[in-house]
C-alpha cells in the first residue's frame, strides 16, 4: 500500500518524537510503498529564517536516513521539490468551503488566542490534502491531532471527484500508537512545549548531563519502589532488552539502589540504542553529496507519480 | 516596461469588453514588453464544466490573436502552463494576513449576500499577486474594480521583501480609460449582467438582428435630435471615421431620419471595423496547430522569467 508521511523540519527530534512517531513511520517502509517528505512548504508558515529552514530541512533528511529510512525501499524527498503539489493545491482550493477550513483546530486555536493568523495557516489543510492526494496515498499515519486534517483531505477529494468525476484516491488515516510512555526530564510527557526534551542526536556529554539532571522523588534509597510508576524506569524500558528491563524492575521492587545509578543506566542503554544511527548520521554528514543525490532521486520518483495525478486532475476540470 | 494583463476565459467578449479593456491591453504591446495570459486557474473558481473551460480558454486565445495581439511582439500564454505561479502562490500565502484578504471586495460582497464562499474565491488575490510578481511586472492595466487587488499584491510583495530581503518588483496599477461610452441593446452600459451585450464575433446575421432590436425612443422622425445623448449614435461613433461621425451628427441635428437607418449604419460600420479580425479568427480556427504552438512558445518564454523569479524567492526564504 502507498503510505505517506510528512515530517516538519522545525527543530531537532527528541525521544518523544522518535518513539511516538518517527520509528513507527519508518517501520512502515517494510511492507508498504512508503513516500516520506520533508515539509519545507508547511514549515514556511512558522519559520522565518532562511538559513534555519535550509539547515532544518537537511537535518531532517539526515535524521531519517540515519534512523533507518532506506531509499532503496522508500521514497524520500523534499516537499518543495515537487511543483505538482503546489499546482494541485490551487485546484483543491477551489473546492474548499471556507467553513470547512474555519473549523480546523490549528487555525481556530490561534484565532481564539487572539493571534493574527495568515492565509498560510488557514489554508494549511489544503496544502496537506494536495500532499496526500498527489501520490494516490492510501494510508497516512498521523497523531490524534492530525486526524481532522485527513478528514478535510477526504472531503476535498470527495468534492472534486463529485464535481469533475473520479480523480483522487481517498486516503485513510492510521492513528499512531501512543502506547509507549516517553516522559521528559521533569517527569511530564516529553514535549518541546514543556522544554523537557532529550535529543536523539547531538553532543553526547551534553545529553548525558541532561539525563543526570532528570528530576526524581526524595524517597529513601532503601525503600522498595514500584517500577511502572517511575519515569526513569519508563525511559529505561524504551531502550533496554527484556532481561535488562526485568532485572531493573526487580531492583526497584527490592529497594536499596540510587536514582543516579538508574540515570547512568538510562544514559548507557540510550547511547547504545542510538549508536548505530549516530555513526550513520556522522557518515552521512561527511557525505552530503550522497544525501543530496538521494533527495534528488526521491523527488524524481515522487514527481513521476505526482505528474500523473496532476494531469488526471487537470484533465478532469478542463485545464488540459 | 514589463506590462502584464490577465484575461478570464469565462465567456465571449462583447463590444464593451473590447473598447473598455481588450483594445487598450493590446495597444500596450507596442511600446512595452507585454505579457498576456489567459487565466484558466482563476476561471476555475466559477467554471465547473471542463469542456466549457477548455473551449473558453481556446476561444480567448483566438480572440486575442484575431484582435491583433502579436506573438512576435508580446508573450501570450495560458496561466496553468506556468507551474511556477502556483508555487509562488504558496510562498505569498504565508505572508498574507487573513484581515487583508477578508477586506477584498469580491469576497466581502459574496459573503454579504449570504452566499457560501470557497477558499478559491478568498485566496484569489494571492494567486493574482503571484501572477503579477512571477514576471517582475512593472505595470498592470486594470479596471477600477481591480485596483484593490494590485494594492494587495504590493502589500504581499512588500511583506515578503521586508521579511526575506529584496525579492519582488512592486507593480503599479494603470487604470484603464473608461472614457468611451459603450451602451448595450437597452441603452444602459453594456454588461453581461444586464444581458444587453453585442458580441465581437459570432454569427453575423444574428448580430445584425440584435442590432436591429436595440431599443430607441419614440420621438417623431422629423424632430431634430442631440446626437451625443443618443445611445445609437454613441455606438456608431465607436466604429466610424471622423467624417462619417460628423455627417451622422449633422443628420441627428437636422432631424428627418429613422432610427432603423442608424441601426443599419451601426451594423455596417461595426462589421467593417471587425472584418479583418473576423477573417483572421477564421484563419486561426482553421489552423489550430499554429495557435497551440504559439501558446506553447509563450508559456516557454513566460516560464523562463517565472523560474528566475521563483528561484529568487525560494532562495530568499530558505527553500533552496
Amino acid at each position: 500500500m502507498r503510505v505517506l508521511s510528512g515530517i516538519q523540519p522545525t527543530g531537532r527530534p527528541h525521544w518523544g518524537n522518535f518513539f511516538g512517531a518517527i520509528r513507527q513511520y519508518i517501520d512502515l517502509q517494510e511492507d508498504n510503498d512508503g513516500f516520506y517528505f520533508i515539509a519545507d512548504l508547511h514549515a514556511l508558515t512558522t519559520v522565518r529564517d532562511a538559513d534555519a529552514l535550509r539547515q532544518n530541512t537537511l537535518d531532517a533528511a539526515l535524521d531519517l536516513l540515519a534512523l533507518g529510512l532506506d531509499p532503496r525501499n522508500a521514497t524520500l524527498f523534499i516537499q518543495s521539490h515537487v511543483p505538482e503539489v503546489s499546482e494541485l493545491t490551487w485546484l483543491l482550493m477551489t473546492v474548499a468551503p471556507m467553513g470547512l477550513l474555519e473549523r480546523c483546530h490549528a487555525y481556530k486555536e490561534k484565532k481564539a488566542k487572539g493571534m493574527t493568523a495568515d492565509a498560510g495557516l488557514f489554508t494549511y489543510p489544503v496544502l496537506m490534502a494536495a500532499d496526500i492526494l498527489a501520490y494516490d496515498s492510501e494510508v497516512v499515519p498521523v497523531g490524534q491531532d492530525q486526524v481532522q486534517h485527513i478528514e478535510v483531505c477526504r472531503d476535498l477529494a470527495g468534492s472534486f471527484n463529485h464535481e469533475f468525476g473520479e480523480t483522487f484516491v481517498l486516503p485513510n488515516a492510521k492513528t499512531l500508537d501512543h502506547g509507549a510512555k516517553v516522559p521528559g526530564t521533569d517527569g511530564q510527557k516529553m514535549s518541546k512545549s514543556y522544554d523537557n526534551t532529550l535529543p536523539l542526536f547531538g553532543n553526547i556529554k551534553q545529553i548525558r548531563k541532561q539525563i543526570m539532571r532528570i528530576t526524581t522523588d526524595s524517597r529513601p534509597m532503601e525503600d522498595p519502589k514500584e517500577p511502572e510508576e517511575d519515569h526513569l524506569f519508563q525511559l529505561f524500558r524504551l531502550f533496554a532488552a527484556d532481561d535488562e528491563i526485568e532485572a531493573m524492575a526487580e531492583k526497584y521492587r527490592q529497594g536499596g539502589f540510587g536514582y543516579g545509578e538508574v540515570k547512568k543506566a538510562v544514559a548507557e542503554v540510550s547511547e547504545t540504542y542510538f549508536a548505530e544511527a549516530r555513526t550513520r548520521r556522522e557518515d552521512l554528514e561527511a557525505n552530503l553529496d550522497y544525501v543530496h543525490h538521494t533527495l534528488r532521486d526521491g523527488a524524481k520518483r515522487a514527481r513521476e507519480v505526482a505528474a500523473t495525478v496532476l494531469h488526471r486532475a487537470q484533465t478532469a476540470c478542463g485545464l488540459r
